[in-house]
């Protein structure tokens, strides 16, 4: 095995050209089989194999730095780095991260997780080189998915006016998670498709090869003159813009890149590396099915099916409810950022072609386009992770809920989200949310209410957001289903002792609570708070009269979360019987990990919040 | 007087055209003058005179509909949609918005204040409008500068599939606030200096003038043929992604901006109109001093000098005091977002030029581009007012906080700013930022202290923020200048009764009310946060323990703020002699006026304080 001899940085440069592609294969054998036992992101690491080994051939880390975008497709760069044995728990408790995280290795130079940030943290670090007078060469990697987020254009916009050297290197396989959308898109299969080769200024050339369906297509090299330019340059918006263009490149030919990179580390500009690689390279199910495999949990090699069959998400209660009310009422329309499979929507997709919009990875421009469409009489259905709505916390306060502007927020993944870790945990969007004037936020306490909730905010006429975690829908209490009011909580149990007001996924933790409660005597009721904002001040009086302890729980940080609003009403309340205790997650950022280890290691358990509870009541 | 046959939409439409130019003129002189007694935005309303015009002579309002990117040019639109008797209480509280605002007329379509919106409201309404079945024309008015926000190039990307009608009118000044910056303005120049017609496909040509100094060019025509369109055909890029272009226009050219909608309305996809205007078109001082005159306060029209000499703002002293450490510490780096005026950073600039940046209007990137300086050992000081440090919410939790990182955001405007109304008061910043872990939040009371806890945030070594209001600097309690440590409030009076513990701004508020109590016969201690996040807890302890009230003071929304951070450790104080009020900011949006009427009806001026504190303690 030649990947034997790869155990610390730079390892690679002691191996022999000739052994390039046999290493690569062995790293793609390696990746797969590994990946399949722990899951994690596939196809964008399987696309990126030559890409990253040609980077380390023409760099000299830890020196010089690659700030990788979103950082999903950083494996080969964490196996080259001296941390093959971190595969075995890559994205466990304590185990190795699935991003690049700087105080993993001096290797990574920045921590990323969301999308189109990799340009703009690269120029920093070139100003920053320039002004410490250190000479390392910088390289942002970032891929044609990312290049559909408005940010990285803020990035190349800046970037046009550099007179030192900054290298970006576009990562180009056609595709975000799903299929790449819109102009930027068009322009680059432009460039891909133009069947020429790159001129440049040098004479020097790099081949580029059909990918898909193995085809060759017959290049044909021409020598461009200043004049024409135009005519035949591939890139020349990017150079109009003041940054040179090189490429395409092929990204599969681990020589060629190191080429490009080293021609590229010449120029006293901002660079342009274009490289063409294609998602999924070498894994025959991860290329047919590029969704599924872009994230993915442990799977059989030789079939590429999941091993264990997942159960009903709250993603797919929500792709069920998003088809149903679909039917029902034609001024439903659904948004999504890039993620058609991984919100769920991909069903109304089908179903209501017309009304479905994939706008990229661009959630700013989601939720003003969103606004557009609900000032203009629709009902429009934004679907976006918790963490990555982040981004469109200004859009969401400035041009939907100023105008107070009917568009729903579909709010997965809020909560802890386990193995994606700390860019990735959807902890704040109560507090981000609550903070905006004309804002409603709800949390189902089960899948029945998720539908509920759904079919509720598409009627209610204002801002609106659901939160719901990624885990499987929670099928218990089903006979609790009163409907939905403005500002109603639901009674679960009144029982007395104890009062647990528990936010969406709490509630079940509340159940479980309870038992163990019961187990030391105490009985416990239970209210599922529903409205997040604004809360049910009827139930927090009848819990503070009616209890000894009331307690709050959240999967939110605690400042500006649910608990805060509750002891605002409380506090207020004369003659009440009880204290109230606030339990969210503490204000710390939580890293990856398996999220029942996650929720004991920050007490908020059953077991945890038990304890809790009892030593409060001593 | 033309003017006086203008009173109501499409009344510009009765007007012969050989007087389009006499009205133009007439819309000058009214609105330099209505802006010279009330103050507001000049050189961006001069110079989008004729563009406005043309674009209601080609469409027809209301059914059509004009999204008006950031708002601040659409005077002439507000004068010729019935608007024109507002001008006279123009940004007064109860008068007509300095913004377009669709509670004030059925011709504004849309809700703007921040940049780079329009295409993204823009398209949803275009989507809408096919799914509706009505036939409007739907047209975004984006100027250069927006254009450097990657929000509209994320909407470009879309706009780029669209098959039905969409105008996209870029107004293009070469200018920001201040001097624009980037690639896309270079690009931008190498169009309007291209010394081209427009072709087109239907053979249609505009003029373009030289509008810089008075020259006029000498145009060649050239007719182009499809297989040469690269070489001499301006707007390639916007061409290769799909949207038609259309320009360069003459924006002061009634008849040609009209004609070039006229034909932007014929493509059944999207068309950008690429029109030439100048900022302060007509008024020697604004063309001059585009920045002073971008928002201005009263001022004589002959010499346009300022009616009052403002004193010494809080910005100015943030001015003073980035001087002084960027001399003192050469790590001291400033980061403005097409601010260096506005934030006070000019005169940073051009003592530090190589340590300065303007990214352009770039709230996002600036943010990371400021994590990438920090984590090569720079201080990075971030510049942004507190509405529009909004849109970098993502960033500063996820590119900055998760990795712990030394930059120092100085976050001007936060508060209520008065005339701007909702889109730009800072009145979220507290809440926001509070939530994010390993951030730290502070405000100071007066001059001296802002000037303090700067030179403590550039030594602090973490992510850390400090909030000023747009105001006079606070000059009183010079005599309180206790050094600044980490997480401790300052003791100002500690006299009984009421103890106020304010935050910022609201200490000179919290001294009236002392003032007013006092005649009560009430004594007042005064408590001076300094630190919003962590709040000092020893503080909070003795004021619950020596007092009958305990009452917070901010400037914020109550959700998320300050008050939500004392409660949380008050209730956990035994044996506490007082009660604790909460004064913030309601969960509302706060419309435009006078800062001090604002906040009488808000009731946070000092009486309304007193009012509150006297009803708590019958």
């Amino acid at each position: 095995m030649i990947l034997d001899k790869i155990n610390d940085v730079n390892d690679i440069k002691k191996i022999d050209p000739k052994d390039y592609p046999e290493l690569a294969e062995e790293i793609r054998t390696f990746l797969i089989d590994k990946i399949s036992k722990t899951g994690g992101h596939l196809g964008s690491n399987l696309g990126a194999v030559e890409l990253t080994m040609g980077l380390h051939l023409a760099l000299n880390l830890p020196q010089d730095k690659i700030i990788w975008d979103v950082g999903h497709q950083s494996y080969t760069h964490k196996l080259l780095t001296g941390r093959k044995s971190g595969f075995d728990n890559l994205r466990s408790y304590g185990g190795m991260a699935g991003f690049p995280k700087t105080g993993e290795s001096d290797c990574d130079s920045f921590n990323t997780g969301h999308s189109s940030t990799s340009v703009s943290a690269g120029l920093g670090m070139v100003a920053a080189r320039d002004l410490n007078g250190t000479g390392e060469t910088i390289v942002s990697v970032i891929g044609d998915g990312s290049m559909t987020g408005g940010m990285a254009y803020e990035a190349l916009n800046n970037a046009s006016k550099l007179e030192t050297n900054f290298i970006i290197v576009l990562n180009d396989n056609n595709m975000s998670i799903s299929e790449n959308v819109g102009g930027v898109s068009k322009y680059l299969n432009t460039i891909r498709t133009s069947n020429t080769y790159m001129d440049i200024k040098d004479g020097i050339y790099y081949k580029i090869k059909e990918l898909k369906s193995g085809d060759k297509i017959v290049n044909t090299v021409r020598r461009t003159k200043s004049s024409l330019k135009h005519l035949v340059v591939p890139g020349m918006f990017f150079e109009d813009m003041g940054i040179t263009y090189l490429g395409p490149v092929d990204g599969h030919d681990v020589l060629a890149v190191k080429k490009a990179i080293e021609e590229a580390k010449k120029r006293k500009m901002a660079v342009l590396v274009h490289i063409i690689t294609q998602k999924g390279r070498g894994y025959e199910p991860a290329i047919k099915h590029p969704a599924r495999f872009h994230g993915t949990s442990p799977f059989d090699v030789k079939t590429g099916i999941p091993l264990s069959q997942s159960k009903a998400s709250y993603t797919d209660i929500f792709s069920t409810v998003m088809t149903k009310l679909g039917a029902r009422d034609s001024k439903v329309c659904a948004i999504t950022a890039a993620m058609p499979d991984g919100t769920g929507l991909k069903r109304f997709k089908n179903m209501y072609p017309s009304r479905f919009f994939d706008v990229g990875i661009a959630e700013q421009h989601a939720v003003t386009f969103a606004a557009g469409l609900a000032v203009s009489g629709l009902k429009p259905v934004v679907a976006i992770y918790s963490s990555f709505l982040q981004r469109a916390y200004d859009q969401i306060l400035h041009d939907v809920c100023i105008q107070n502007l009917p568009v729903i927020f579909a709010v997965d993944r809020a909560g802890l989200v386990g193995a994606d870790g700390e860019t990735h945990q959807g902890i704040f969007d109560l507090s981000y949310l609550s903070s905006i004037p004309n804002m409603t936020v709800l949390a189902p306490k089960n899948k029945w209410e998720l539908s509920d909730m759904m079919k509720y905010a598409v009627s209610f006429g204002k801002p609106i957001a659901i939160r719901y975690p990624r885990a499987e829908a929670y099928a218990g209490l089903e006979e609790f289903r009163a409907p939905i009011e403005y500002s109603k909580a639901e009674l679960i149990y009144a029982e007395g002792d104890v009062c647990i007001m528990a936010v969406g996924s709490m509630v079940k933790t509340a159940e479980e609570v309870r038992d163990l409660l019961n187990e030391y005597g105490l009985k416990c009721s239970i209210v599922n708070a529903r409205f997040i904002k604004p809360v049910d001040e009827f139930a927090i009086e009848w819990a503070a009269k009616n209890h000894k302890l009331v307690v709050t729980l959240e999967e939110n940080v605690l400042s500006g979360g649910y608990g805060e609003k509750v002891r605002e009403v409380f506090d207020d309340i004369e003659e009440k019987t009880s204290e109230l205790v606030t339990i969210a997650l503490p204000d710390e950022y939580v890293e990856h990990g398996n999220v029942d280890i996650l929720k004991k290691e920050l007490m908020i358990d059953s077991k945890g919040i038990t304890d809790t509870i009892l030593s409060r009541l001593q």
